[in-house]
């Protein structure tokens, strides 16, 4: 049976703009990795409720599931829940369960739960909350979008929370071999060798170091006897 | 005017694993917002030539520019020239000045230009070539769709040699005010601002720093004058 499929929406004006260097996305690859859920597609978009919406149908109709981050705390630019509830056609209001979370949590910490932070309780109707231990304020899964906050330490926490709950593939393996010859000389045999064990892939990644041309080959797949014999092909291809 | 409008697509199935954490997006959106394009959308996609195509086609009819990076290599997985073309039914083969200045290159690095470093020479049909001062195999512009490489310190070079030659507007310039209170409670007075300066936009970008509550609040816009008076009013606002 292949992997479930997934797909990450990034949020946020921010990284348009370059002033914040994205690092949710290459978190979540790596986990989705080990959980062996294939991340086909990501997209970055602006803080734009069209642009949010349309993503997130396009990429729900198409994939497995799709993780978002970003926009949803409790300022004016973040629109993304009302956004995915747009996308699935689906009411949205401050839901008492999550109205409650917020409420035990600012009063312990003496701060006032405002109209700003509750809206951070406003959750569409359906959603299943994701617990987020650093915050408090939760994301939500509606269908299969999973929806969670752009600060990577509560996206981090969030992701903790919603991964177990999904169903997951064989975990991607992958093995590395470094050969010191530029790559030009490495494709020809390389691509002998992917075409022999066509059930994995194979990629380069050209380095230059000391004056030194060279490159990293990877070989991804699930099984780990198959990529032990394509790294020894790989070897005795390039000894 | 509105400023022209761009979109990224990066290319690579190491992003996609968790593998390789991407620096182009960032490095791109910076340059591009110094020089008054505004970068509306990235998109993510694995060495696959359909997905590549497809989201050409799709960046290519939407935006005025798109940038590529990745997968123009000698090795198999190397397939965005290709998928270029393909995105605009344009015919690809060897072109002679790209390849001359492979042969230059390599005669004089006493390594041979084999079969898989002279695919770095198929260029479509009418493309202009991106000159590459790192490694010499050439990006290309077809259409408004402008094709570098992944490795960054190329991606950087080809950048600086493609952005001059393209119409700029104004540049996108961000003034940041640091507020030492909670999202919360900034969330409320910071809507009120954001409406009366409704041709800025306004961003809140919370930390948490040795157990402060604070955010980054970040005004963007092209007129430097509404931009002061703008933090004017959000220091007075939060003072």
């Amino acid at each position: 049976m292949p992997n479930p499929t997934a797909a990450m929406l990034v949020i946020g004006d921010e990284i348009l703009s370059g002033r914040t260097r994205d690092a949710n996305m290459h978190y979540l690859a790596g986990q989705l990795t080990e959980r062996g859920i294939d991340l086909k597609e990501v997209r970055v978009v602006g803080d734009e409720a069209q642009e949010i919406t349309d993503a997130t149908k396009a990429l729900s109709a198409r994939y497995d599931h799709v993780f978002t981050s970003g926009g949803i705390g409790p300022t004016h630019d973040d629109i993304t829940a009302d956004c995915i509830a747009a996308a699935f056609d689906t009411p949205i209001g401050i839901r008492d369960d999550a109205r409650a979370l917020l409420a035990d949590f600012y009063e312990k910490s003496g701060r006032e739960l405002n109209d700003a932070r509750l809206r951070m309780a406003r959750i569409p109707d359906g959603a299943a909350l994701i617990d987020n231990p650093v915050s408090v304020a939760p994301g939500f899964s509606l269908e299969n979008v999973h929806v969670m906050a752009g600060v990577p330490s509560v996206f981090k926490a969030m992701v903790a929370s919603v991964l177990p709950s999904l169903t997951g593939g064989a975990p991607l393996l992958s093995e590395t071999l470094r050969v010191a010859r530029g790559e030009g000389d490495i494709a020809g045999p390389l691509a002998e060798v992917a075409t022999q064990f066509s059930d994995l892939s194979f990629g380069s990644y050209p380095f230059q170091q000391d004056g030194v041309y060279g490159a990293n080959l990877v070989v991804r797949g699930t099984d780990s006897t198959r990529l032990a014999k394509a790294i020894d092909a790989l070897a005795e291809t390039f000894s």
